[in-house]
């Protein structure tokens, strides 16, 4: 038996399970760190459950583990920093922060939505909370200018025609990688589905611009970036430091996933290789999960439950369409909307 | 949380730990009973450690299941019918004697070596044991007519151009789906690579072979048939009443692999799509597994490691090669050979 490798997790949610089912095959095995003691990345992995700040219990994580990593970026910088997280502090402090985000985008010379004070942005404008915020939530649109609290940032709304991300991952010895990029629609502030776009005219710009988050921050593993397309130019929304949700596509239409590949950067393995194998449709399933016998017989559905409890608004888990034949994406959107 | 379903499995190898991770996205949990305390298997789901025939583990194993299936053909008959095992008694009983497996083929007109007593076939022929026997161990040549023992049965020797398997699955409502015809390379007696092959001339004719089989036995799960072309026909060898080893490209190169067909179909669900999504290769690693970081470097190679300790001859992992470039798979033999 080869030497299996242990890699720990700061949190134990899906993304987290999903990192866990990447290593299984590769006889990595996850240990996951998560306050809640039914965290669904739990059955996958060992659990410790405590604190995400708790020193005794991080300790305990990183105990003989070959590399520590996060599945969430509001992870306490110096927790991550204490256990020697990949990615490092330099992607969490400026992914915890929209505006030190913004700021960072723009020294790196990267196009983005006007943002700072609404008398900076004008309006409307978007107002959202400077730190954790996610699926839309803490955000609001301002009409009227008005003073901003100091955790506040304003965001000027961009007439954007699509909503794009692009996924790169970068090795221990520089090496970086890029999957397709994907269109992605949001509804209700919930990522809703991704498609795949195999031969997209911004798939150089877009990995070009990931490209500079990646070396400025000395990255290591996953980075996920959201991007506006506006009059044909790219503009950025944000960036996660960690595999996400636009990208679970890769699990069954590239030759090796994001989840896999960012297990392959942490450990200081060599990159998996990014190319799409097929053309995918990724739909979140959200709030309630329709039954399997149903999703089952969608063709090409490849289909992942998270083995969590229901509730509004909860991701529980997706289903990818492979290369799905007109009309399929509308019924498993149907079939998903009937319950 | 939808319900998770549970479904055992008599045999806790890699087979069945293969089972067992294709279960888990979907929500469906294996359990595993195997005499073997270290069964691989046993990482992937709850493993019960007793013997196939021990009534006691049995039952436990069978307790609150959804399904119960085995992922080895010499399970005890009389085992699997008491825990209603699918597929059931018929295809066990004739798949564990080369004997009555050969005079199944006839019945059913499907086209085999020559086989019965040394008279029978000529010499020189191949004496294999009736039982038991896989991997190539239990067998012998014969180069002079001899008596043969009561649990001996001989073959001819047939002229083959190529090894070649169809693996189909059943499900319950009787529907039927095959994947793509596979080339198969033995050293040894044992498989040491498969090819998926995508557009062969034999399809038909193997889809409808396996059908009849399929049919014959009233089968739910996936069947493997192996099969010799000679003179550009197709002659059945033998067949596995279970997810096979010609089969684990499906893994990453089919939308739906033999792991998930095979739970999908014990467990009364429509059958997912066997359609290929890229050109396969899978490469055995036998005895010995080549370091991690030598695997992950050769270009679209998807590593499969099972946890076993190493013995010589055993399987120890595979590796999928996608869509290789040409030198690509010379590349892993020698990486593997090196070893």
């Amino acid at each position: 038996m080869s030497r299996s490798l242990t890699v720990g997790v700061i949190g134990g949610g899906q993304l987290g399970r999903m990192l866990g089912l990447a290593g299984l095959p590769l006889g990595i095995s996850c240990r996951f760190l998560d306050p809640d003691v039914d965290a669904c990345a739990g059955r996958v992995g060992e659990l410790i459950v405590g604190a995400y700040d708790d020193p005794a219990a991080l300790a305990r994580l990183a105990d003989g583990c070959d590399a520590v990593t996060f599945e969430f970026e509001n992870v306490p910088v110096e927790a991550a920093a204490v256990v020697g997280c990949l990615p490092g502090a330099a992607a969490l402090r400026r992914g915890q922060d929209r505006l030190v985000e913004k700021r960072f985008f723009r020294e790196l010379g990267i196009e983005a939505a006007r943002f700072g004070t609404l008398a900076e942005t004008g309006v409307p404008a978007l107002v959202k909370t400077r730190r954790l915020g996610y699926d839309g939530k803490g955000q609001r649109r301002a009409d009227v200018v008005e003073e901003l609290g100091p955790d506040e940032v304003a965001e000027a709304i961009v007439p954007f025609s699509r909503e794009l991300s692009i996924i790169g991952v970068r090795a221990q010895d520089g090496e970086t990688r890029f999957w397709p990029l994907t269109e992605n629609v949001h509804t209700n502030g919930i990522l809703q589905l991704s498609r795949a776009l195999v031969a997209c005219a911004h798939q150089a710009a877009a990995e070009e611009l990931c490209s500079r988050l990646l070396e400025a921050l000395d990255y290591v593993g996953v980075l996920a970036v959201e991007l506006f397309e506006v009059d044909g130019r790219l503009l950025a929304n944000e960036f996660a430091p960690r595999v996400h949700n636009t990208g679970h596509w890769t699990l069954d239409a590239a030759v090796t996933s994001q989840f896999e590949n960012h297990l392959r950067a942490v450990l200081g393995l060599p990159l998996g290789d990014t190319r799409a194998t097929a053309g995918a449709v990724m739909v979140n399933l959200i709030g309630r999960v329709p039954p399997l016998e149903g999703l089952a017989a969608v063709p090409g559905a490849r289909v992942h439950l998270y083995g969590k409890q229901a509730r509004p608004g909860r991701k529980l888990g997706h289903v990818t369409l492979l290369d799905p034949e007109v009309g399929t994406e509308q019924r498993l959107l149907e079939l998903i909307a009937r319950q």
